[in-house]
């Protein structure tokens, strides 16, 4: 482990008051850098130097496999809807915890992703270890440079992200999405995603900076919505489809700094059991834009209102209807699909942070957390 | 859709307050009536009639995927480790909701299983369409029989657990359980299960009724421990590899009958994110059975001590250590990994009953929640 000896004062939170919020400022910059150089926008495709050497094999693979923890591991769950969509490559995903000591079936035709933002993540950095020994392509996704993880896979991609103090992962977790594109990209287009399809998806992408800073625009709104719901005890995230690990991941955030206990479901299980706990006292916050589940979306959310739930969407900048239904909707621009995400977690980032700034949390270094897990 | 004309009191509860509790008490019944005239024990293998036509063409699937809601999700989590494990086989657990939705790959070569307690669960249903519209053999394991799950898949088995009629449930889940065990024996005898630990799988599951039986002698104590959490507002449950799927569902028995705010975690994953929930308000319930994670989990343990946690632990009946570091230990008899779940699930049926009793709930009709989610 290289460590670099440089104090928090000496990091310049850039005139904000922590380094979180700096972090989730200055994502439409770090999501440029994440990009840059690496889209072909005539070919659709992706030029990520890194992989050059592997990308071959890695779109023969046989099946896919993504290990990461956390946060990195909701990054994961949407790269296997991106990877499964647009490559058909089976692909699954695993906490690195149970990957590593449970005899994955993973041999030479299977290549393995490694999620992790410092590239010391302990349990991640065994699951890599566990999968070079079956002979798995074993392929780094990290934003440290020269960390453990980018130093032993066989190739992989930096997200380049810049430097995250925050012990809550923002900026780092929509360049991981950056990149899953990229490389879905560079897979796709040697299987069947046509030219035109990379074409858009390429262009897309390079819209997604611009929206970021939209969305930041929506900041002072989110403060007001904050103040709300400061005081809440639980919190409910719901979404589906490519919003459901940004579910998981809003709730994961708000857990982090404010001591919420917030979960995430795909909104379709609500009615399997978490709906029970709906009440006046229980938040919930739907990842609502207006895609091909909306209207599934519409009736869950008419069963919470029913219910005495207060509501928070995240909606699509066109959808008037939803202001009907919810107490709150935070309106963002659309993009395709598989890049959604990366839009729709940052109104969830700034949620969680401002209700633990309200609360006179430490929202950079939260209690019982560590910026990188490098214990067992 | 059949309906059984037959009200709730035309039903007995056989003496006990509520069917919950008849139905977690009948376990060692319901139980045996899974595995009756199924085990081979000589054979190491399991006679399983609904899948005698289709055994080679699932024993040869290039993949198995697993579509379910709620506990039967959990059921399939497990079996994904139990099929993994003993068959080699690729396993993949999707929620329905979620595989009907996102062009799912599996073709002619894969086998998907479709698990149900009520057989009408609308978005399973619609996921068992949309696999065999893509050629893909389809499996139901259902308890009600001639429900439409079972009707529309190409076979099944059925858990043959009885009626269930508290909405929480119980009895159908350690039945599923017990039916994925037999299909693991099926389809392990054909790939590369030796017919010793074959021999070695049926023997421990015909003992887990009896076991059942012992645990359920340790209601009492329960209900003690029940006593000193039932205030409490939010829960963990946390388990490693066979026991994280039991930690979510014993987190969702809780939510759905006590509206408590449980939520069930892989247990190494504490420390990326859920660990900043714990103070001394946030009962922790572990499960730690003496296995190959045991140190880990000890680990854990201490780690949530250290942070004033309140700790329930379900563990091995010869260990004596882990007294000294929990709070409460509910000891349960011991069988095979794979086999674990059967027993390590009962204390938290108990629990999450006995807690919901105490604050005055209905715990066989929860509010907002149906017993088979028929609607989407």
């Amino acid at each position: 482990v290289h460590e670099i000896t440089m104090s928090l004062e000496e990091i310049d939170k850039g005139g904000y008051p922590h380094f979180m919020l700096k972090e989730i400022m200055e994502q439409p910059e770090s999501l440029r850098n994440s990009m840059r150089g690496r889209i072909l926008l005539e070919e659709g495709n992706a030029k990520l130097g890194g992989l050059a050497d592997v990308a071959d094999r890695l779109a023969n693979s046989k099946r896919i496999l993504i290990s990461a923890c956390g946060t990195s591991w909701h990054a994961g769950l949407v790269g296997e809807y991106m990877f499964e969509h647009f490559t058909r490559i089976p692909t699954e995903v695993e906490y690195a915890s149970e990957f590593r000591y449970r005899n994955p079936i993973v041999g030479s035709e299977d290549t393995v992703f490694f999620i992790s933002q410092s590239g010391e993540t302990a349990d991640t950095l065994a699951a890599l270890r566990e999968a070079k020994l079956r002979g798995a392509l074993a392929l780094g996704i990290c934003n440290a440079v020269g960390s453990s993880i980018a130093r032993e896979s066989d190739a992989g991609v930096y997200t380049h992200a810049g430097p995250e103090i925050g012990v809550a992962s923002t900026k780092a977790f929509t360049s991981q999405l950056v990149v899953l594109a990229l490389i879905t990209l560079l897979i796709g287009r040697k299987k069947n995603l046509s030219l035109e399809d990379g074409k858009l998806i390429a262009s897309e992408l390079l819209t997604i900076p611009d929206k970021v800073e939209k969305i930041l625009k929506l900041n002072p709104e989110i403060e007001i919505i904050a103040e709300q719901f400061k005081d809440a005890k639980n919190f409910l995230y719901l979404g589906r489809g490519y919003n459901f690990p940004v579910a998981l991941e809003g709730a994961l955030k708000l857990k982090e700094i404010s001591y919420i206990h917030a979960e995430g479901y795909p909104a379709a299980e609500m009615k399997h059991g978490p709906i029970a706990l709906i009440d006046e006292n229980m938040p919930v916050v739907f990842i609502a834009p207006k895609d091909s589940t909306y209207e599934k979306i519409k009736s869950n959310i008419q069963e919470v209102k029913a219910r005495g739930g207060k509501i928070i969407a995240i909606a699509s900048e066109n959808d008037d209807e939803i202001d009907h239904l919810v107490d709150y909707a935070i309106k963002i621009p659309d993009t395709i699909e598989m890049l959604r995400p990366i839009l729709t977690v940052i109104p969830l980032q700034l949620l969680a942070y401002h209700i633990a700034v309200k609360k006179g949390l430490n929202v950079d270094q939260p209690r019982n957390l560590a910026k990188s897990v490098t214990v067992e």
